[in-house]
């Protein structure tokens, strides 16, 4: 048996179909929802992945800034241009791509963004929120994508074991915390580079979610027969085969497909859901303006 | 072989000792820290609780204000509280006593308490700063009183697996974030009323943390040997033969210490660090005070 395609690219597809119409009632109520989106430095691939949120706001109506600032930017130059979209009430969603360069802060940056326009998730407050499983926050778009996709996917989660590895501020932690919650009803375990036995800890999940970010770390043998396996990591393996002199790699190994029940492709599996939440929570922000 | 007692009354001693000087120098540079409680009801243990938080404050010298409201008060009357005690610089720690009367929405009044002084560490951005690994959030007390126990007896818990069961805000889910972060390390899993298989999930465990408030509902044989056992509940059960017509039970199975290697008692285990954990978290938010 083959795994089944976890297609995060359809699935997020349908989440943006839906929300067209919700963009159209914000902007015939005069709030056209306004991303905003800041990137300091050179680094490639998150250049790749501003595009790709700039590129999927104009598909969808979604109007978006962009700022590049060269990797020389002082905190207080990206501080003012924080506390400039703050106060913009035409933006409602503020975005810094991570990860910004060694010499800024990104904790006390991320604490200096409005809560309500925190469309990455990270600000302490929705965080915290989280942590209360409350509808009155904005939650960070990995996590609440690979959620999405398991409903999409009509995926039963109430019971199962889930396993994330990773503990991340902004990805494991808040995967655990929503696999956990009520609704989902997981029975989670968060697994980290202390962790005794992983292999051990994989063989006993019926859901396994990997955000690790070191390429095919999760072996084939250590996959339970039937698991549904969540594949957050996209590393860059060098390969002189490709044309682009890389191949883009999960933390899973490729072959797992051969024993889960269900597996996310990467690329084209959790990358398109963030992407999805992202735009989600952005139109999410533009309505709360209109509501308050 | 028995198990050690994780002499919770002990450690809080401890904790307490150290937090003398702490206080006598706040109090040397003008600032005495001062904890104001509030209770709402006649819930018989709630004032239990609360008097032995102003019996520690006292016997500490800690400044206590106390106020206890009817059942009957409504939510704006609590609101007027919470903002006097806000704007009132020489209070340090305000602590509304969990659980309010029905009529109250207890989410909506955390978020008013100023969360410099939210010593009960329940106000979304301290369980965010939480999340995040931070130091300057205010940590739940009772799970940080755990944390602390585990510390204080010299167990090692990097590595180890731990079972955190119930995931309420307050309690379960910031103590499987205490136990999965950098330092404790532990491979934590949260089970709830959900989990397929809990005897399973428990004999799997080398730390076990209880925070379900059932009776002994954690039965002995599904403790592994040599286990760490952590009783956070404190039930109240019937029993005619004793004097006040109840008796204080855990929600593990006393006999677990036939067992287990280490085990906290009940009474006499997580309650008294509980307490602690407020008094240092009271220190901690004069000295803020003093420092900024």
């Amino acid at each position: 048996m083959v795994a089944s395609v976890l297609d995060g690219r359809a699935c997020a597809a349908s989440v943006e179909k839906a929300l067209i119409p919700r963009i159209e009632k914000c902007a015939s109520q005069g709030v056209v929802p306004h991303l905003a989106v800041v990137i300091v430095g050179d680094d490639p691939a998150s250049h790749v992945y501003v595009n790709a949120k700039i590129r999927t706001c104009k598909r969808l109506g979604i109007k978006s800034s962009y700022v590049a600032l060269p990797e020389t930017t002082s905190e207080a130059e990206l501080i003012d241009v924080i506390h400039q979209y703050n106060v913009d009430n035409s933006v409602h969603g503020i975005l810094i791509q991570s990860p910004l360069p060694s010499h800024m802060n990104e904790e006390y940056l991320t604490d200096l963004i409005d809560p309500h326009k925190d469309v990455d998730g990270f600000h302490p407050i929705n965080l915290g929120r989280l942590v209360q499983s409350r509808k009155d926050c904005l939650i960070p778009c990995t996590p609440n994508g690979v959620m999405r996709l398991l409903e999409w996917s009509g995926i039963e989660t109430a019971g199962k074991t889930a396993l994330v590895i990773g503990r991340s501020r902004n990805v494991g932690m808040p995967q655990a915390i929503l696999l956990a919650a009520r609704g989902a009803d997981t029975t989670v375990t968060i697994a980290h580079s202390k962790t005794a036995d992983m292999a051990e800890q994989c063989r006993s999940a019926d859901i396994l979610v990997a955000a690790v970010g070191r390429p095919n770390m999760v072996k084939r043998d250590w996959i339970k027969p039937g698991a549904v396996i969540i594949d957050i990591g996209i590393n860059r393996v060098d390969d002189d085969a490709d044309s682009r002199g890389y191949v883009l790699v999960g933390d899973v190994e490729q072959s797992a497909e051969q024993v889960a029940s269900w597996i996310t492709p990467v690329p084209g599996g959790v990358g398109p859901m963030t992407v999805a939440m992202l735009m989600e929570n952005t139109v999410q922000a533009a309505e709360n303006i209109i509501q308050r």
